[in-house]
């Protein structure tokens, strides 16, 4: 029964780690039952040795990597400690140690994913990832098994639980950007400084790892196209309400049949999509694929103990792989090279806000100027006069980006344009 | 190379199988990139071999199950022609012949699943039902692995697209129950003989499985109260959507320290709950875990394509297991025993409809007998009075089932009380 004795090291003792230190030992009976070993968390891995954490006991505390490396008896590296470096170097040796690998790392699998699980593949260890996106909601493992007989078409996930709440209160409760995110600062829910999330980097991370795994090709961050939602305000919410839809930060990842499309940008849903009911801090991943149809998966995308019991989920998993002498089968790796489209060349729709002159006529220009650049309108209201000028709410119909960014050069010259409030782009089916 | 072509059996080729071996055509490339190997279907087991089978070529169809068990080259068996027997017997026999297994049979394994899952292991082979529960969701696997580090505390399901499709069009179009069935049956969602849907039977299955697997204790379909849905009027829709709820038929799967609760029955679930928003024939699992906390995974329950995509699923984790010597590690097995809970032990809210005497001081009466059989209520509205009637709708406070029952048998026999119309159960939090 001591072979069945699987020792572990976490590096990193944040919040999450602390919730995985606390849920390993709480799943000793579980674990037992249900893979024939257990698991042990031997060192934890942290900067600063002398400072109390909260559930793990002083004594496995170490801040020497080389320790926990050169330990024959550590056969999994839990790593929850974030950002590229040291990671990146903590893991590669790991791996080239033989040790098997669990990450939460977002940052680090969208950039050098595809890197790091070659190298697991080379040196026959297991890689999970499954915390890095969306948290505790099973996504990546879905996708690398039982989504594998249905080719997917889209994939369309709120993956960053911060915007979605600040876009929840400015849809439900009328606040504008700027309170929406502070209640968010006071409920922990945003960072000191939130431009990861609100610009939408966080959720780009995201989408490239769902991406790269979705169509078996690498994508990296920065072929991510990311547009955040400082830009969005109350009147924005509103109005996209009175049209019957719900604005969101939605990651798309999207095939056709030679390029992808993935990209972050604030989104009107239509109020009856399943994305547009997912509130609060929730996060979603919506799917569509050939066979399999439409599907959506919602959970928590962050928080201590979700993200722990992800962490832990795979743990369990490459535990077993371990007891009975099959990890290295990661699967995920990017077999194909399929380029992915720059913004100008995507189709959209788009909801526009533009201030004009208050004079008959105003509108027919504008949407002949529109026509011109092969800018259809499928909705269009004249909301109400300030000060001599009209704002005009127009809901485009679908057309290349490029183009549609020609055709707001043109607008911005009309004498009668005051200003062109706002563009954001609209789902279309 | 050679080594790496794996060849299957299907068992039977209705709609499902026909899915299948289509889609095992399609995918052959991706199988190949993502496992090493491939798969081919070389027998197709059938009733009468003389009938034309949509996409599948004459040659491969046989009605002799000794041809598919006795040939050694057949290293996996696909079952998709349903029902307790002969499945059961040829599924037997394949796992002893060392056969792997796919199966998307919950009739059989709702009853049988414990008995197959231990003689899989005893034969150290693969037994894969991805397809059995919720078609194209994912939710076997994840339950198996992503949950195993979150306990879990409570499953809701919408798993019978049948009848969530029936309720959808009472609720949204205001539809009665026959009406809307006639619909269903129309459209090819529901069939000739609609018993096993409108009852609850088949989600009652379904419930067996899952709550097998979340809780590692055995549930078979007998263990499930079930209760149909076809007392719903158009009337209880329209007050359920008055108060602020959908009325969806729900299966769920408690725990609680000692016991489970497994049932099935309609429910009145708030609007602003996700299961609320889970429309037409999709399916969809709620679930709640210690750790994991809320997550919902929803998606096309049945039909021929998504089906078939979650039975090729489990063929290519079969087909990878089979090609890295990693066969019979199920997961799943039920190492406790918990007893399920009888109905009459459960608590719940309840939704009452029932029609009275149109007099000073009815709905006290009624209130004080609810009171003195420990009922509270929480809402009341008198209705439009009939003919000398007023209808009164009640939502209760949380009861235990048994003393509910005992309060309704003292209200019958009240002279006030003409008819108690409805009583649905209601989520509580």
């Amino acid at each position: 029964m001591n072979n069945n004795k699987i020792k572990a090291a976490l590096l990193g003792a944040g919040t999450v780690g602390s919730g995985v230190y606390v849920l390993s030992g709480m799943l000793a009976d579980e674990m037992v039952q249900k893979t024939g070993g257990s698991l042990e968390i031997k060192k934890v891995l942290v900067r600063d040795i002398s400072k109390e954490r909260d559930g793990i006991p002083r004594e496995v505390l170490t801040d020497n990597w080389k320790e926990i490396l050169e330990d024959p008896e550590i056969r999994i590296v839990i790593e929850v400690m974030g950002g590229i470096e040291p990671a990146r170097t903590y893991i590669t040796e790991a791996i080239k140690a033989g040790k098997q690998v669990v990450s939460a790392n977002k940052d680090l699998l969208a950039d050098y994913g595809q890197e790091l699980l070659r190298l697991a593949e080379e040196n026959a260890v297991d890689l999970q990832f499954e915390a890095a996106v969306a948290g505790a909601i099973p996504i990546i493992r879905p996708l690398k098994q039982n989504m594998t007989a249905s080719l997917l078409t889209e994939i369309m996930g709120i993956v960053n639980g911060t915007t979605n709440y600040i876009l929840t209160k400015m849809s439900e409760e009328g606040m504008d950007y700027k309170e929406a995110l502070n209640m968010a600062a006071e409920l922990g829910y945003a960072e000191a400084d939130p431009t990861s999330d609100v610009e939408g980097y966080d959720a780009g991370r995201k989408m490239a790892i769902l991406a790269s795994l979705a169509y078996s090709s690498e994508v990296v961050f920065s072929d991510v196209y990311t547009e955040g939602i400082t830009h969005l305000t109350a009147d924005d919410v509103y109005y996209a309400r009175e049209f019957g839809y719900v604005i969101k930060l939605v990651g798309i990842a999207k095939k056709d049949e030679a390029s992808l499309e993935v990209k972050v940008h604030p989104m009107l849903i239509p109020e009856h999509h399943p994305l547009a009911t997912v509130r609060d801090s929730f996060n979603a991943v919506f799917m569509h694929g050939d066979a399999s149809d439409d599907a959506m998966f919602m959970g928590r995308g962050a928080g201590k103990m979700p993200t722990a019991s992800a962490v832990m989920g795979d743990a369990v998993t490459v535990l077993r792989n371990l007891l009975h002498d099959n990890c290295g089968w990661n699967g995920g790796i990017a077999y194909k090279k399929i380029p992915v489209k720059p913004i100008e060349e995507t189709k959209s729709r788009f909801f526009l806000r533009i201030l004009v002159q208050e004079k008959p006529g105003a509108l027919g220009n504008i949407a002949t100027v529109l026509g011109k650049n092969d800018v259809s309108i499928d909705h269009v209201v004249a909301k109400h006069t300030v000060q001599g000028f009209n704002e005009l709410v127009i809901i485009t119909g679908s057309v290349m980006e490029g183009d549609f960014n020609h055709a707001l050069s043109s607008l911005e010259k009309m004498p009668d344009v005051k200003q062109i409030c706002a563009k954001i782009r609209v789902y279309s089916e």
